[in-house]
């Protein structure tokens, strides 16, 4: 088990600027954090910073929360599609294409959104908000970035033929589910640790980096985890790679890189600056949290620390080369400087 | 004169944390920051971190850009009222207000929104931008925040007979002529500091904090400083004070902190996390930087510093309680957390 520390918030140990901001020749913002890679054993094979504080993975463990609902045999019972294991698995945009699904999805279930306990949100998507807006149409739950997962939830508890309202406590099954699959994968004892409440009203669960990172690694090398982890981790991986677009969605890095690099890397994002990294072909996990959230600094840290250690190609760098070093425009259109890596 | 280091991106000296977000029982994100106030001699009152690396002051020191508008009698000359100099000196919201006060002023020099040469951004207003885009109407450069300022620029060179064409450039007298004030002010050499584009197109000077700080203080205590500066000092302030919704608009620190302490203490914000104050009961002048740029953080780093030196009196903070410790509610309108000053 990992050895989770007391969080100080006057912390001693400082995190590395990992990403900055430049401003003609200056520096004018920086970016901490810590980022750490582990093989299935829990060894880390590259760490920046403290790596061992606890940090809230957010939405960036939906690829794990999702293992029960293909180990119940709820996924088959109601003949989810790789799309819908894909939404189970997502921080979606909610363009057309992810709602349309979601809904589709609920009433095969015989739901609909109110059978969602997420909160309502406008669409990440910009343009769709904007069109919502337009139409006079407020957003309602289903365009929670999270109505995929909750939707999952929904299915397994449907499935096993639980109480559905109240899915979102933390005392029922649908979240005690996730708590065990994580805690096995991660090494960690889920109920002994700090947690409160997540974005979307469900709890989210504190751990070490390390920990996350060692269940991500798990998750790419499942060989040991016995058969039917093999085999759920077998079909959220294909899942996931065959449908980059339900995952995330239009101008999302998730989509945009997994389309380039297929189920070589698989890579989600998290609220408050969280990324985590799978890759298969190399057995490995990643986890990455900026100190202060910064969602834009968190997608270049990735990139970097994937490329650092080669696990993004030249050329697959080459196909994502506007995400890795951005440049800033101010309202003029002038070029005043970069977003980039700081330390690569 | 200040040293002014060489920037380091990977510089060795770390600012504390001045601000978090708590989730839980835990601290999610932390903001560092540096911030120094300082009396008209350029002695430190209060430091924390390093308050002499070079910083951006961007729309922090609007105040003082405005000195050639008064010192130069052209806004006597146009009769500039009292809400006009405040927008000279603003980062307003473009709601109504703002703008038909910009666009009446233009009209006075017989010009329209296209001599402005700010670039066009939605209005800071989030319900007038939404209002705009429902009506059809895109946001022009008289909604940039900065417009008012521009407009004061726009007022010397035409008072003074320069071509108003390219006033945003460098080398134009419109933006010479601030140089000099702020270099007075703050003892700096303006044209030896590093410098780029501000978000709205004229430039920025890159100067130490304490730099800054000091030139507030002068502008708190101008006695020693001449009565031409004196006067238009007298001027400005007095026009921000009774102005608070010309410099800022609804919903905005500035504006609701000022409606609280009137002349007793003006305050100004810049982007990515820089703010400023000017304390005239005390002769003291405060400037503030959150490393990573987050302007919620900068609006509690100043409030918290304002408080523990007790410029802030108990009653103002009370008046002012919302800001100063501000709850986080997630979609289902969960108490997630806090954000507030960590250290105090």
């Amino acid at each position: 088990m990992f050895a989770v520390k007391t969080l100080n918030p006057n912390m001693n140990s400082v995190n590395p600027v990992l990403v900055h901001v430049t401003r003609g020749d200056l520096v004018e913002n920086r970016h901490r954090g810590a980022v750490v890679v582990c093989d299935p054993s829990g060894r880390q094979v590259h760490a920046q910073g403290d790596v061992t504080a606890p940090v809230y993975p957010r939405s960036a463990i939906k690829a794990l929360q999702a293992l029960p609902l293909l180990e119940t045999g709820a996924a088959n019972h109601y003949q989810l599609s790789e799309a819908e294991i894909a939404l189970a698995c997502s921080s979606h945009n909610a363009e057309p294409a992810h709602i349309d699904s979601v809904e589709a999805w609920l009433n095969r279930l015989g739901l609909d959104q109110d059978a969602l306990e997420c909160g309502a949100h406008a669409p990440l998507h910009e343009p769709t908000a904007r069109a919502m807006l337009l139409a006079g149409r407020d957003p309602g739950r289903v365009h929670n970035n999270c109505s995929g997962k909750h939707a999952g939830m929904l299915t397994t508890a449907c499935c096993l033929g639980e109480t559905s309202q109240g899915y979102i406590d933390r005392e029922h099954p649908a979240q005690q589910r996730w708590f065990d699959a994580l805690g096995e994968m991660g090494d960690v004892d889920m109920r002994s640790l700090p947690w409160s409440y997540d974005g979307c009203g469900i709890p989210v669960v504190a751990m070490p980096l390390t920990a996350i990172a060692t269940a991500f690694a798990r998750f790419a090398a499942p060989d040991d985890l016995g058969q039917t982890r093999i085999d759920a981790i077998e079909r959220i991986t294909d899942a996931i790679a065959a449908n980059p677009f339900m995952v995330a969605g239009s101008g999302r890095l998730c989509t945009e890189l997994m389309q380039v690099t297929g189920r070589r890397v698989l890579v989600k994002t998290g609220a408050d600056g969280v990324f985590t990294a799978t890759v298969p072909s190399r057995g490995l996990g990643l986890a990455l949290k900026i100190d202060d959230g910064n969602r834009e600094a968190s997608e270049i840290a990735l990139l970097a620390t994937l490329r650092q250690l080669e696990i993004l190609r030249d050329d697959d760098i080459e196909a994502l080369a506007a995400r890795v070093r951005l440049p800033v425009f101010n309202t003029r259109n002038i070029l005043t400087g970069y977003r980039q890596a700081a330390v690569f």
